[in-house]
């Protein structure tokens, strides 16, 4: 394993801070922007111990184990379900749940009561103590996902640590592991001992790995015994394709794109070749134990989601998503914590009956949807085609939106295309948390147009989701250091400024307005306010050196 | 002026066909997508001459001017107006809406019908007719406006018209020559004698440049003569900013980030110099009648937009869009063919607000819109920020979008950005298409996915929107010629493909599916399929060859 310098360091222009809770133990990170007019901008933050300068880390030895003392304190109460639904369910506040809260400034009081009704999840394996808790739910900030893995293709190990790192730099709440390729568990082991996110699976691959891709040897035996293996070894949550039932596989024959879930199609074929029903959905409460006694959470797995816009919405989807809400009801019951997944392809006119519909079926149960993409025409702009679904899918209620890189549909992301990804979809969710008014979301907005208009500069980019490009391309135009504290910018050149105008303006009628102001009034106000202008020598354009 | 090949050829996989109208000199450019399946698919083609390997173009000498024939005809008719809102209201259709009409796949009646309503536009100088007619409006096929323009700090004229070319190839309808520095009027001739589509301006740039960029020194007479200059040129559509009255300035003094138009901005300097009401508002039908004899479209700037989300929405903004409904009447009076622009920066939630509100007191008249930027975050990546607000507000009914780069607030564009922009815009104007079900939008994405799942990865390449990128991209992971006709993709690798699986449910159901079938029939046709799946080895992964 190498040192990433580039990953492993401090967001240029933020620095981190921690923000400490009821007891000494439970420190909760966050990005603070340090504003040169003094002030400061506190940001949520995913990046883990890596950006703590005062922290060193070491991929051979994996994070600190943040959670273990809550965790062994919990089993010296010999409670009977370990999952955060049950203490929730139970009234308990648990460190986890005030952790969370803390990032997203509310009450941790609310984040029990919002999982004790099944409208958030906190995914956490008891076995992966180094994830810093976060809670997916509507009620919350909504949250993105970034799909890591190597494949038979391409790809290695120490490639995948370091794209996990580099996706929870820019933001990822969370990550899925999806190798398929060879040394899966081995890329897993390295993957949760250094992720500060929770972590997701797809058990299916693995089993399948274990049959040669035969998917008629697949069994009840070997997925099970899968999903132990890798519930040992720490995954937070996995999805989990049970709503493909044998009776909808017909449902597909006449779609324009089939079955394009790499699950969906496995059990499908498992069901087409043993003319049986889906084990993952026989089984299902035998599963619900396992995710029981390690706390890990349902992905209820959209199989069946349509792969083109033509196939958006249909017989088949809507079949499979009411028998996802019976299994959401049958986790519940069993005090394991579900989500449920969402679609895939869908024009823009389609996406809200999508989110309603879950909603509505699901009790309320977490949605997480991939994208939508509200085109087919696009490859090599996918992030962008499915960026626009998620943003308003979010906006009506998605609790977290698993990223599209540029890559989907044509290959395996890089490292730039998971960057690309991840500030997408960043995008997305926050301009959901604004539509939806989330407390404080704003906030953001407001110190980065302030910056802007001042023409603080540094401080532009310092709250810039990406510091890094927002400099860049800044420099690109005006290269030299005094531009970033000139009062004008780069698209208008030194003498023609609307911002500059514009201050003018407001100085011009100070910070009070007049929008009480009467007409008549507005004209005397402007008559003396245009005097003073002139005597000022109609400056418009102060001189540069102001 | 150099010639540059990768803009000067067809785009790869596209062959420039013309379908002939109601006359011979009636040719309407097409991009034809040959399928290798015998089928072919026809595309919108904004690309001009420059992708037709059967024309010369030069452009020292500029584009053959198609649409002599036409205007002259007209001239000798006599007629008092020769806009195409005139002719429309007579019952005209000229042969400028029978060729929209063509591209549009719309009866040519229709189009004359929704221009004499006002709805829809065809910006048509009778001085450029080197310009493909198209049409503007919320019944036709959503637009994207591309900016360039070089300013003081950068730019040249090669490049400029370079730009032009770039952008129309892939896909601006239209382009805005937002010119400030040097050479305004030289680079201006360049880019209108070059241009195949419409093409936009702001007079007030050039006037204030007149002045030495001192705005108190502007006058009625010197942005007259500036009009008057530009329309002689060429020039399609203005940008006015004529609804930022003397009364409104106060009600931005309390804005976060005042006013962030140029235009706008360059007003208020002057009316707070002279504390006098525009000039641009009091001479307005002065203006109307130049640009009648034109046949100049106007596009009423939105010169108080806000440039901030705390200042969507507010009290300045929807003031001066309650003057531009005004100015709308005005201009129709004068059989001015007459549209809207709109915001700017604005949270998805009140996105809608904007356009219902626009159609409402503007009767209809097209909305043009800047993004709209649905969060202030992310600096480098404006161009979806506002992507996502764009989609949104032209599936609401905003008719034509102005693109915006990833260099916006940041720097100026280059040939990199303006492609970045205009493909993203694109997206969100098919993705509105797509989701008003406008007539045949569909067809685009149906045979993209068609070919994806066929694994015709040639034909999904030729198919794209870019088709450049996507072959790159998928060439990244799978360099080898033989990969663009393997039966899998790059994303899971030979043996383990979820459309390949797919396939199989398919064939097993042959084509006509089984959604009418009861569920016993379903499980005896099931249970035989299954015998039949069995024999035939339960061979879901078939050979790579096959």
């Amino acid at each position: 394993m190498t040192t990433h310098d580039s990953t492993r360091m401090p967001v240029i222009g933020s620095h981190k801070a921690y923000v400490t809770g009821s007891r000494p133990d439970l420190r909760v990170p966050v990005r603070r922007v340090h504003l040169t007019d003094g002030s400061a901008v506190t940001l949520y933050d995913t990046s883990g111990p890596y950006t703590d300068p005062g922290v060193t880390t070491d991929v051979t030895r994996g994070l600190p184990p943040l959670r273990s003392g809550w965790i062994a304190e919990r089993r010296r109460d010999g409670t009977p379900a370990v999952t955060q639904l049950a203490y929730a369910r139970r009234g308990v506040v648990t460190p986890e749940m005030e952790f969370a809260a803390l990032r997203e400034n509310v009450d941790p009081a609310f984040v029990r009561d919002e999982i004790a009704a099944g409208r958030a999840v906190l995914p956490a394996n008891v076995h992966h103590p180094e994830s810093e808790p976060m809670v997916i739910g509507k009620h919350f900030l909504v949250k993105v996902n970034a799909n890591i893995g190597n494949s038979a293709v391409t790809s290695s190990i120490d490639e995948e640590v370091e794209k996990m790192t580099w996706a929870t730099r820019w933001g990822a709440d969370t990550i899925m592991d999806l190798s398929t390729g060879r040394d899966i568990h081995t890329t897993r082991e390295w993957v949760l001992r250094n992720s500060p996110v929770p972590v997701g699976t797809v058990p299916i691959y693995q089993a399948l790995e274990k049959t040669g891709g035969r998917a008629e040897e697949l069994s009840w035996e070997i997925y099970r015994d899968t999903v132990i293996e890798q519930a040992e070894q720490g995954v937070d949550y996995m999805t989990v394709h049970a709503g493909v039932l044998l009776r909808y596989i017909p449902l597909t024959a006449r779609r324009k794109t089939g079955i394009v879930s790499r699950g969906g199609s496995i059990m499908a074929a498992w069901c087409l070749a043993h003319h049986r029903e889906s084990f993952l959905y026989t089984r299902f409460e035998e599963l619900c134990e396992i995710f029981r006694a390690y706390d890990i959470t349902f992905s209820l797995g959209d199989g069946l989601r349509p792969g083109s816009i033509a196939d958006a919405n249909d017989a088949a989807q809507f079949a499979e998503l009411r028998t996802l809400a019976e299994l959401t009801r049958t986790a519940k019951a069993h005090d394991v914590q579900t989500m449920v997944e969402g679609p895939g392809h869908v024009p823009m006119h389609k996406i809200k009956e999508n989110v309603d519909l879950q909603q509505e079926l699901c009790d309320e149960a977490p949605f997480y949807t991939l994208g939508p993409l509200t085109t087919d025409v696009a490859p090599g702009y996918d992030h962008i085609t499915s960026g626009i679904g998620a943003a308003m899918i979010a906006w009506w209620g998605t609790a977290m939106l698993c990223y599209v890189t540029p890559k989907e549909h044509l290959g395996l992301p890089d490292r730039d295309d998971v960057k690309t990804g991840v500030i997408t979809y960043k995008i997305a969710a926050h301009a959901a948390d604004l539509a939806k008014g989330h407390p404080g979301a704003q906030v953001w907005d407001d110190a980065l147009s302030d910056a802007r208009f001042a023409f603080r500069w540094e401080d532009q980019f310092n709250l810039a989701l990406d510091p890094d490009t927002a400099r860049a391309f800044h420099d690109e135009t005006l290269p030299a250091e005094p531009a970033k504290t000139a009062h004008f910018c780069s698209m208008c050149g030194p003498k023609f400024c609307s911002m500059k105008i514009s201050r003018t303006v407001m100085d011009t009628y100070g910070p009070e307005g007049a929008e009480a102001l009467g007409d008549a009034e507005i004209e005397a106000g402007m008559l003396a306010k245009s005097r003073e202008f002139a005597e000022a020598g109609n400056r418009v354009y102060l001189p540069l050196a102001d």
